[in-house]
């Protein structure tokens, strides 16, 4: 059998775990790293022997591409991919926009020959698979998804997109449990010499990301002390005849980069199958996300 | 949207339940429910209004049969219903033999142009939709599975089990979470006059049921007494760096009927795209599994 080739396209936090988890992968190899700047200036030494490039193009045999960029700019990126022909796996996690984005991708994975896996991440993502697995097992009970884990934790889309913002030198955006499914954020700020706090403040309330939650903004001297890469959640659903709870707790861009990697195996067995399109996981066996044979599956089902 | 007609195959704890929940259920009805005995003296208030017969060719239009007999005749009954072109679902628990009963069921299910979904009960069943997901969110540890729920459950398939033994009148098998992945058995026996006690409990410990669990074997003169419908489980793994837990505890023969509705869902999906044979839940995509539309599932993604 040969080794599923996948590259990565960015190079932060997940892009980093996403290397460490194909290494340590049996029936993957890693085609190669996508950096926008591979000058010798940012040589890092993580990437000794690793094939670094500008664009896709310069990367041979590339069977599944997961895309680590921030998900405001994720949609375009896999598009350019899927039009070369590669399938794609992200963990794009704008809630709102999915529907939109797998409908525009799902038409250029078919044009191409290529399939999409979207918000394979772990919320979106895994998560997803356990609210449509509790309504299967309890249909008319509601599930409430609380984010932060028993400490609170890191969000990564949050902190990029507090980042993105103007005037902001660094950031991280913390999500702490606050009950009955709600949550609260936290972001604590380094700012640029002579930005404006109330005004970045308010833009972060504003953003997509932090409007339906109460969102705290403190200004600090080094952000790198109320920092962690833990995260977590807890999927509580509830009615007089059935419970059901799942937690979830650990290094946030280790989670997301072990769903993303188990996505790009799904991917790969889809165009297998000539399945080509764009899909969420719930849309996939879920089988086709762990390595080995069905048999190995059903031996343990 | 015509209903999905869903006929009941036996009418035991679980084919009641199953009767329950599709009369719950938005998008089916019920075409029928089979009894080997059909005789008024039989004659059961809750099948008021509803199509009984022996055989489920004397029902109409039945798209999908929930079969609810105990494991070990499940397949030939399966099997029998099938070769008439009309799909199933089961909840088989008897996990060394899934292997084995699917690929004869595939064959089946693909020369009548059925669906076959076994094993959809909540163990196996959304409990391995569970350990594999587990796996893909963290895909080197092992995850253990704990049945008995805080305070112990009735196993269905056990308490068959022991029920079928020759000079068993009455019985309850109780499963205890035991630590560590392991649990234990207590089965409540009342025997028939003159039944051998020791002969009996040293079949069920010889049972494939119940040889690698420790197992109480105790006789008491009303086994009702020691019953419950409740049951549960707990699904952890845990490594240095990811920490997952899944609980669920609730009504036994509830519980499978909910999953086995909705796979009766998921089966029909799968026959109107024309994808015959036989299949475990992880082999499908949950979505299906689901009410409404991909649309509607995705809102909530």
């Amino acid at each position: 059998m040969t080794n599923i080739r996948v590259a990565i396209i960015g190079w932060g936090n997940v892009g980093r775990y996403c290397k460490y988890v194909i290494e340590n992968t049996i029936d993957m190899e890693l085609a190669g790293v996508i950096r926008r700047e591979t000058s010798l200036k940012n040589f890092d030494e993580e990437l000794n022997g690793v094939n670094v490039a500008s664009d896709i193009s310069e990367l041979s045999d590339v069977d599944v591409a997961i895309v680590c960029v921030p998900s405001r700019v994720a949609g375009d990126k896999v598009a350019q991919i899927l039009k070369k022909g590669i399938s794609t796996i992200d963990s794009f996690d704008i809630h709102s926009e999915i529907i939109e984005t797998k409908k525009r991708l799902d038409k250029i994975a078919k044009q191409n020959k290529a399939v999409s896996i979207l918000g394979a991440g772990w919320d979106p993502g895994s998560d997803s698979v356990i609210r449509c697995l509790m309504k299967m097992v309890n249909p008319h009970a509601l599930a409430s998804t609380t984010f932060g884990g028993s400490k609170g934790g890191r969000s990564m889309g949050h902190t990029v997109a507090v980042k993105s913002i103007s005037g902001v030198k660094d950031a991280v955006a913390l999500t702490l449990p606050n009950g009955a499914g709600q949550q609260k954020r936290l972001v604590y700020l380094e700012l640029e010499k002579g930005a404006d706090f109330n005004n970045i403040a308010e833009q972060i309330r504003q953003d997509d990301y932090f409007k339906s939650d109460p969102t705290d903004v403190i200004a600090v001297k080094d952000v790198a002390q109320y920092d962690t890469l833990n995260h977590g959640v807890e999927i509580e659903q509830r009615s007089e005849d059935v419970f059901q709870k799942y937690k979830l707790e650990g290094i946030n861009p280790l989670m997301t980069a072990n769903v993303l990697i188990s996505a790009a195996r799904a991917a790969y067995r889809a165009t297998e199958q000539g399945q080509y399109g764009a899909y969420t996981i719930i849309e996939r066996p879920l089988v086709d996300f762990i390595p080995g044979s069905l048999e190995d599956q059903l031996k343990e089902y």
